[in-house]
């Protein structure tokens, strides 16, 4: 932690911040440059977070040196994290296709959905459950009744299924039926569900907040690992910007940042990244090309009739030709999409 | 509701939008313009919203008429909703001061705050139990043994106490001790618990999302009053930009827009829209100007040695001027601050 | 155009509206719903825009119908636009690669990179002449002489050369040099320079505004299109929001949606649109998959020498290996990158 | 500048960073934390920016630690500018408002305008010559004619006239007719017309870009400073973020943070800042509460007429409200607003 002092700073004040570093056993290191003086604090740099030294008048501001996050970063684990769901594995050399309706609507509606995206060439079978709507005079899911209407459909198709959880005590229900828990971009920061998810032996999907920085997710995906269950994959899902052409602007950029930072599996949802079926081909294309583990796509057999963001969802028709080009983008980076034969 | 149709629009996709909206009930409106089709759907919006008609490819986009909102709306209720509070009253010609540390660290700092803070001209006393932290690793309040300090505290001086909720199950706990119920930022749409405090009867203090809209803000009202609790207090707390002087941008804005669009009470947080005790006066002089009810400002005896956002909280001392401030800035409006005196 | 009135709005104003609409020859439909009256304007919706109707009291909104450009949209030409420029051409099944330093330092420098990324793959060459540099103490180009160095390095390597234009009065002098002028990302308003630009018979390169909405970015290219030059290639190079770990966010969604809105080229800048070397390759590849016509990437022979953002600069060696991947990305999608034999 | 290295750097990268910095004179204070090798180059932080240590592989990020401009900050000049414009002064204890259309559209319009505003309590005239128009379509302005108006307006009524700049070819030419010349939101990082402006001998009203940094901003300011102009004042008239029912955010924390780093004066554009009229009395109020030197705001005597910007422009009679308000709001903090008596 570096801490710059503001100008004609007195010495006295200088010996109170390097008094008050030395007494929670940091090391200290005094620069006096031309303009400023820094004091350079060696040690635990969560200590110094909670020290509150910028509500000090003489101090000007504290700098961090490195990153908050220590269990998702390559500095604690430089190989590469690969997560085994089904058949198929996540963060290595395939290429995931998560697919499905936005919401569980009714059992055939489900099925049908299934056994399309499954010939199209996807593994895992998305549908929500629990559906977190900004007006609570819309439809907010089947609950308990479509996680069991999601499970009749994976017996039926022999697909994995990923769905949302919404609140830490639901954390139980939800994972008896999941086999990917997916943390919504609403609740990224519902740091009770992320203790709660912590504690599951199960693969959680955490979607990026509408406005969190790379930084604060990351985090999240620390709270979650703090607790024990190591099993996290990133899901960029577009964040909130000036442009109103797309409902979220999707930050692809993300895929290598985050590539570099961890070594989490990162998968992108350009369904909600860009809230309209008319963009989610060429933005699944860019991620896939941009180093992406997977993308995760709205499909609905009707989108017309969906009960839920059916101006973002592909037809099985539309989804099925964006397999086909994913598949050919895939190879040019030595990644396949798994053939599911079942 | 406008649906805008694409150009070359055929007779027969016209059709199969009008259809639709007649077997909802719907009345029907059509417009042929020089450019552009376009089909006036007359009824309820929340039924078209539901109908997902941008899956048709020949839709261009479908444009809302009215608000989404009803109960929050000045079209509902046109006078200001007037909420009592122990002596003061929200909403009306009172400024309301809430005050206090972000987090309860002991009795004696919160009692030490309290006493602070009366004596300068606050009415309603702020501290936090239940705490969300962006790492796993920092301090995450006292819980319930802080909520029971808040009581104790507001025993002795008879200050009323506005505290935080995390949870929705932790919503009974929560509002046994307090007598305003706050929903911190992060929580603005955590739908069930929304859900759960639209059964209390006793006021909410909703903050603004990170990244809300202040059309999703008020939404979020709209499902604690869709409830039945119709004390809902609005919080403008600042929003996320790109500008980095300031840990937000306070939208002050939000004031004269949301007094405009609804009756409900609106306060500003200044402390954390600006992230540095150094704007916090300016701003809560700028807040009372633009017609806020209220400021809720963090204060410390000791903000160098807070647990928690010690570097955006007022001393007493700095706390008593802006006070003074604020007391002559609500005069110029036919306002006053109400003397306690217990 | 749609003119949604206020609630409770009088029959008088509703007359007062309608009648000023008719007076500038627009036909009007009048429509009275349950909750609002809404008046349709049938005509062009330029003259509704310059009317100002908002700053009538009784009336709520004035809502476009259509598109505010006209040459750039695909109801003025459906077919896309394709531009020859030296041996190349923008816009059809070429994927064109430009690359070179950020500012032309001298003809050694500029050679090296020349020689370099045409080995490479690249068909243009891109260098700054004029440099816009936030601060006044910063190196701000050759000007001229610099464009001497980049007409002599055209000579010896036969790459055609992109170049910016910072201002109306200089737009003759670049033009003399340049076969394709670059608007820059702050020049993207400068009325002047753009109608001045519009009487150019060259190509022209529009770089999005920093935080321009992409019809903002379409109505400068309008600008420049109604002045008579209709070559207008757009550059999408970054827009800027609260994320920090890139230096802007490399909005790649506005690809899709310029190819759905115009008929013009795009390519994209991944060099500004991330601001580090380290995410230049990822994002050309997802530019690239996204459809855009080509890409600009920042190359210096020694990066870390360079007296202009060195730190988003790739080495030869690096844009070697990301020709390499480009060509195979762009062939999935039928197009290829032209071998540059002189 | 602290350039922080990655983490299992060699010895010999140190060294060849501490080699180059030594090489430009700069001092090297190296500081091997248990987590990271940090090096402090102590100096001219305009050298380091300059050396693009950030290509380096090795560097993970540089740091800084003082500000990049000089001549505007507090450091340079502890004491507030004042400078004299007509009767009055900007900087000190004076309100000033500054009033008028959006553009001049003739000179009938504008004496009206003039006369109603000066009536009301205004002692700087505002009306634009040059209009920056989104538009290629719409009205740009009368130009120089426009300027002659104003001259004769200021003949009439007293009131000197800040107009717009948009070139720095006719810098000159308004800088002849012009009391204080306006920089645009479009034309703040418009360099060369900066760098003219620098040459002038009269006040500069410097509006903040759209989505420019307070220290974008600033550097901005220090261009026209380090010509020699050092009569800059400053107008944040709002900044784009997600929010629609503002056509802006108006970001007022910018006033307690300039006030803080630099010795200018500040004003607030709240027309331009938030989009309506309905908004401009609230948020006149809140900046001169937060400390603005005064305010600019758009005036039309027949809003529903003009010819631009209508929907933000406040009738004369609303004006004169507002004006009643900014006195009683300016004498709480011991300001004034100037009566003119011509």
């Amino acid at each position: 932690m570096i801490i710059v002092m503001q100008t004609g700073v007195q010495e006295k004040e200088i010996q109170q911040v390097v008094t008050r570093l030395e007494e929670v056993g940091l090391g200290v290191h005094l620069s006096k440059g031309e303009f400023r003086t820094i004091i350079g604090a060696i040690g635990d740099e969560k200590i110094v977070r909670a020290m509150g030294l910028e509500a000090l008048s003489f101090v000007e501001k504290v700098l961090p040196i490195t990153q908050p996050f220590k269990l998702v970063s390559r500095e604690f684990q430089d190989e590469n994290s690969v997560f085994t769901v089904g058949d198929c594995t996540i963060g290595g050399d395939q290429v995931v296709l998560m697919a499905g309706p936005c919401a569980v609507e009714s059992e055939e509606q489900l099925l049908e959905a299934a056994v399309g995206v499954k010939a199209a060439g996807a593994q895992i079978l998305r549908g929500g459950a629990f559906k977190p709507r900004t007006s609570p005079y819309a439809f907010g899911g089947l609950e308990e009744e479509g996680l069991k209407m999601l499970a009749r459909v994976r017996e039926k198709t022999g697909m994995p299924i990923v769905t949302e959880v919404m609140d830490q005590h639901t954390v139980g229900l939800v994972s008896e039926y999941a086999d990917i828990v997916q943390v919504g971009t609403r609740n990224m920061q519902n740091f009770y569900m992320l203790r709660e998810l912590g504690k599951l032996n199960k693969p959680i999907l955490l979607k990026r907040g509408l406005s969190a920085t790379i930084e604060e997710w990351l985090m999240a995906a620390e709270y979650i690992m703090s607790g024990g269950n190591h099993q996290v994959i990133l899901c960029e899902r577009g964040i909130r910007t000036f442009e109103t052409y797309t409902r979220n602007t999707l930050d692809l950029s993300a895929v290598p940042v985050v590539k570099h930072l961890t070594h989490l599996p990162i998968i992108v949802d350009p369904s909600h990244g860009t809230g309209s079926w008319r963009w989610v081909p060429a933005m699944s294309r860019a991620a896939v090309a941009a180093g992406a583990d997977g993308v995760m796509i709205e499909v609905h057999p009707h989108p017309e009739k969906a009960l839920c963001d059916g101006a973002q969802s592909l037809t099985i028709e539309k989804f099925t030709n964006v397999c086909h080009q994913l598949e050919q983008v895939a190879a040019v980076f030595g990644k396949h999409i798994k053939k599911v034969t079942v």
